[in-house]
């Protein structure tokens, strides 16, 4: 484990990195709603997205600018998804990018484009092109308290993260941004996260280190279960740091660096299933025991899903049934006799029956606004952590009276 | 189509059906609790169970009856659902066959047990006991309304239907009942199923004619996505009605019972969507060309289970952004130019954009109780139809608030 330090910064506290936040009235709201990440030389780039086959307008632009390796500016508006938006949609997207390109001076193919919001809707060329050249005009390093609140939408909060570690001598910073609330809104239902680092990484290995920590962090969380057509994680790695460029995969630096990315990704994953306007406990479902991770994700994710045991939290029941009925279902062969669930440290089911537990224990620990979920599910080496939250009054009603 | 007509009775009328239902004191409110349903004479016998691995103890002593093909009676009983219960659990669902078949004269081997209520308690077998007796006393043909009010948990209303028809001149009825909650209550998940029949059928086609109803009635049903620990159908067929035995699985008289048993099924499967105490609206979910009928259905239920989808129509919100975001994550390859949406007979979505419709004409149909969304995925020739219900305060309330 390398020595890390976390950090207050955000996405522009790596070396060579700018951005700013501004309100171009795309949001109803009137609230900031266009930024830019802006590195000042071209970076490594590397880009995770949907697998929804709905997927929107600019991830279909992204996802050339992530094979291509090369990126040198994010640009995102919140307020409109440019989903589901056909051919104008894309010739839309395309010009997002050309726009931010000339009044970045870079090429159109080294620009990332992102968008949340109403899906359906095209996208307001006209506010969104000035909201871009109001953007680029004020660049900075100050700018991504605006830029953090430029890509939220439901969000009740900003979501940002960093550390600095050492890589050979030299320091190097890695930080990131998000948005994505915890019950994942109608509409709104995008899940975006923004890295910058100015680590020195070859941009094959850049994407390799940014697959193996999606999948144990943003792939984690389950809110309500729906995949988004727009949700997309980037990050530029410029290389300003100075250090000694990682080309091997199975070099020390290498697994510094995964090891940090990944605590910066499970950050922000954590921050999303903690974020809901209707969320009122963040639940953590820890499988072990498993015969692979894909077994054990499986098994966390028919716990974290089933809107029996999201209730039940809310409710603080203790109801161990339906955490075991989730087992019993998720599609893999668990047998009763080799399943333990605690709650908190209190073990509430042993060899697939009630256990006897302390009412009292278990109330104190029901009432947290933090609880972990464990299950034992037999005797494999392989173990899964998912996030959620919990199913309250308040996601009914902040999904069921949102209107389009 | 055979010509056939709708009867009021329930599971006692077909011809050499008695039931009964009595209060044992098993649930806490007095009601109702045990049931049996008797056949005058042994009949074929078929039943499909829960595929959740941690299925309960009746259901395994159930599962060996349907194999043998013979059944004289089904002994049911609500308040606990003997789940969860280990070696006891076994032992006192074993002993519940037992007591059945005394008190009814029959082999035990040939009597049908269920279980619904709190997962994780043992059954009260003074009480079970107790009850089985009264009711094996009190069998009769109006004995079918006890029976039906003794199977339900939290069910708002008793779930019955029957139909007679004609076999090569002979008349024949068949009739069922159920349980299920729309939004299937917290450790009261269980569906069930019981449906008797007088005509006369070999036991293996009579499994056979199950299976393939169950596939597209209760199967079809999504309320909140979890499957019960108790899930469970039994069919009876005693061939008093005396008609020549069907034995042939081409021949037009298993067309005909086919028919009329997928009925049956489906008017209970429906009732069951439409009854949830936090449910205010019916939904059914059709998906046309599709490839294949697995095809049509995974995608029906994405849409179905969509929470997102859900709290939308309980806000009569047609929030069609939601729907073709659940067909782009159900894990089938769906294009949006293929895809096409209607809510009622306004299409919302064509070729994979908004569609220009009249706000008045969709806002008349969202307002309803029952409503219809269609999604045609493309050119295939298959199709599936799901039924559900809306997300609603209450169904948070019910859930939340219940305590083990």
């Amino acid at each position: 484990m390398a020595t890390i330090n976390a950090i207050t910064g955000g996405v522009t506290a790596p070396k060579g990195f700018l951005a700013a936040g501004v309100k171009a009235g795309i949001k109803k709201s009137g609230k900031q709603d266009v930024a830019i990440i802006y590195s000042e030389v071209p970076a490594a780039a590397a880009g995770v997205f949907t697998t929804n086959t709905m997927a929107a307008a600019p991830v279909v632009i992204s996802r050339k600018v992530a094979a291509s390796g090369v990126a040198s500016a994010v640009a995102v508006n919140a307020g409109c998804a440019n989903a589901c938006t056909g051919e104008q949609g894309t010739l839309d997207a395309q010009q997002m990018a050309k726009e931010a390109a000339a009044a970045l001076s870079v090429p159109t193919e080294q620009v990332f484009v992102a968008s949340t919001g109403i899906i359906g809707q095209t996208l307001p060329m006209d506010k969104l092109t000035a909201g871009i050249k109001d953007a680029a005009s004020k660049l900075s390093k100050e700018g991504e308290a605006d830029a953090c609140m430029a890509i939220l939408t439901t969000d009740t909060t900003e979501k940002k993260t960093g550390y600095t570690f050492t890589l050979a001598g030299q320091t190097v910073t890695i930080a990131g941004m998000a948005k994505g609330s915890g019950m994942i809104h109608p509409n709104m239902a995008t899940m975006l996260g923004f890295i910058t680092t100015d680590v020195a990484i070859d941009s094959t290995l850049l994407q390799q280190a940014l697959k193996a920590a999606t999948e144990v962090s943003f792939n984690m969380v389950s809110v309500d279960g729906d995949t988004s057509t727009n949700d997309s994680v980037f990050v530029m790695a410029n290389g300003m740091a100075g250090n000694a460029k990682i080309t091997d995969a199975d070099s020390e630096d290498f697994a510094v660096f995964q090891e940090v990315l990944t605590t910066v990704c499970t950050d922000l994953a954590k921050k999303i299933a903690k974020d809901g306007e209707g969320a009122s406990k963040f639940l953590e479902v820890n499988v072990e025991g498993a015969a692979s991770f894909a077994s054990a994700k499986k098994i966390a994710m028919a716990i974290a899903k089933s809107p029996l045991v999201k209730t039940a939290f809310f409710g603080e029941d203790p109801n161990w049934g339906r955490i075991i009925c989730a087992i019993g279902y998720s599609g893999e062969n668990i047998q009763p006799a080799d399943t333990n669930i605690w709650i908190g440290d209190v073990q509430v089911v042993a060899n697939g029956m009630g256990a006897d537990f302390k009412e009292a224990a278990l109330k104190a620990i029901m009432s947290k606004d933090d609880i972990v979920i464990t299950a034992k599910v037999g005797n494999g080496e392989e173990k899964a952590t998912v996030w959620t939250c919990d199913f309250s009054y308040e996601y009914v009603k902040i999904n069921g009276e949102y209107h389009t």
